[in-house]
């Protein structure tokens, strides 16, 4: 597989795991991982980046595998004397956790881009893979709910995604444009791959940047770019995260079909080529090859390690067939 | 002594311990101390105050006891994942720790004033007396050095106080005001002690913000007040830090005599009515007292609690006797 150019989109968890399974299989030059940015906020100061905190830190082994955030083997000091101090310990940051906002927000302040700093906290931490931010402009997302328009982090951290939504706005989004090195992956990739993370809030954010759908959706030099997305819906709820909760409260049912209507079929004016869902939800690969879409059933739940290979395997050989 | 107010002026772990040993001997509405903030600065988008830290942390009992710095049980997991990063580490902040430069820097940016903050942090750590930076202003302390002129901590942390010193600049003194605080509390006291810190860069700086040399010599409406300053120089030699090496770079001997004569009689227009100094110094009584000074020679070296609040009933009783 040393001759094809992977790029996938990734948001939290479910992201996450893909983009290191794929990490796995690919040789290091040949993949990249674009990271929604949407739900960065400032707290306390400093810039804090879940989802891209999320991807860099799965990829490089240092993440919590029981939480979806966070480092593993991370220790609560510094939340512990904040709250003596009655400081904001809503949003947690471990010890280990606030040297990267820490440091990030250092460089940030000395001028640097997003890109290039988590570059070279990349190199720092020994990922492989290029992880770019979608974007190095900020786009923070906003969720319109029954109770009012809330900051991202407030409503899925502080609020625990209760509040109803009614809809979102990537504030900015008009003005934002992606890191030239996303654009240029995106242009060179044989196969992209829409990890299984929320379509509303991970990838939605990413798409939404002005010019990643077209470099998405153009032909490379080198023939055809297949574009399959896997998805975070089985038997109707995400495995994990508000994304079911937000199709129904949308009006939408939840499942792996309204996803792949979500993204759309090439043939249509969409994005995705193919789509592969879970076992689970076989009898609606018909429904999904009548939008155009081709449809791949196989295990996505990913408990394991080996799990997150062999659906990075899976992922690549579909990509590669269509 | 339930009637006598009490002001202290205080740096570092001298003057902590000393404060603390006040603190254990005066009902916490008669004590106040004013802490020199010179050697703030900002390290990580951080404010930190080393010496207001240092005093509060002592009075909370939360100081580390070895260090003269930081706080006891701490831990360094943010530094050691800094370090990963290529961060700069030269200035160890432990993860409690890093929680007060957190909320305090969070607190500041939201507009409140540095007094402020460190009357809620006191009231959390239940410190009783009132802990008063110098001034809500920023006046950051410059060395000039052989070596060029250095930001305090850079000199102080980075180079180990090892530059040779030719002198030292209050930078924005000349606009710096004190707190309302700071002024009622000096005007209202009846003995003011300058504790044993560093004459040039812990209390020299105090010193120079308008206003507080005044309100020190100012008589208040009670009578009297005493000034006493209690020698950081012990035979020759600073107990901590390089109170001697820079009396010795600046071309004086280290000794009790030089600290008396730096702070000057109130006769001759300085600030001293009182002078403590250890025994082990005893023989430089006489000149000090030619000085129209009142010397009082005791044990000065604060190694136990015992110790420090020895000291204090010695000060304190010093002080009314004047």
């Amino acid at each position: 597989m040393s001759s094809i150019k992977v790029v996938a989109l990734a948001g939290g968890v479910g992201g996450a795991k893909l983009a290191d399974g794929l990490s796995r299989v690919l040789p290091p030059q040949d993949f990249t991982v674009v990271v929604n940015t949407g739900d960065d906020f400032e707290h306390l100061g400093l810039r804090i980046c879940p989802d891209l905190d999320t991807v860099c830190y799965t990829l490089a082994g240092l993440a919590n595998p029981s939480t979806g955030w966070g480092r593993v083997d991370e220790c609560w000091n510094a939340m512990e004397s904040l709250e003596v101090l009655g400081g904001p310990a809503w949003f947690r940051l471990g010890d280990h956790d606030l040297a990267t906002h820490l440091e990030r927000t250092r460089r940030l302040r000395e001028g640097k881009l997003l890109t290039d700093v988590t570059r070279e906290f990349c190199r720092s931490w020994g990922v492989g893979p290029l992880v770019l931010p979608m974007s190095d402009d900020e786009v923070p997302t906003l969720v319109h709910t029954d109770e009012g328009t809330l900051p991202f982090q407030e409503y899925f951290v502080r609020r625990h995604f209760q509040p109803r939504v009614t809809g979102f706005c990537f504030h900015n989004v008009e003005r934002a444009r992606p890191a030239p090195e996303v654009l240029d992956a995106l242009r060179q990739a044989n196969s992209v791959v829409i990890c299984p993370s929320n379509p509303w809030v991970s990838i939605g954010p990413i798409l939404a940047v002005s010019g990643i759908r077209d470099a998405i959706l153009k032909a490379n030099n080198r023939g055809r770019k297949s574009v399959v997305a896997v998805s975070p819906i089985i038997g109707g709820k995400a495995v994990k995260g508000p994304a079911a909760k937000m199709y129904m409260e949308l009006g939408i049912e939840p499942s792996a079909l309204a996803v792949a209507r979500h993204y759309g079929s090439q043939s249509s004016g969409g994005l995705l080529s193919g789509f592969i869902m879970d076992q689970e939800d076989q009898e609606q690969a018909d429904a999904i090859e009548r939008l155009g879409i081709t449809p791949e059933v196989t295990g996505t739940i990913m408990t394991s390690l080996q799990d997150r290979v062999e659906l990075a395997q899976k992922v690549l050989e579909f990509g590669m067939m269509l």
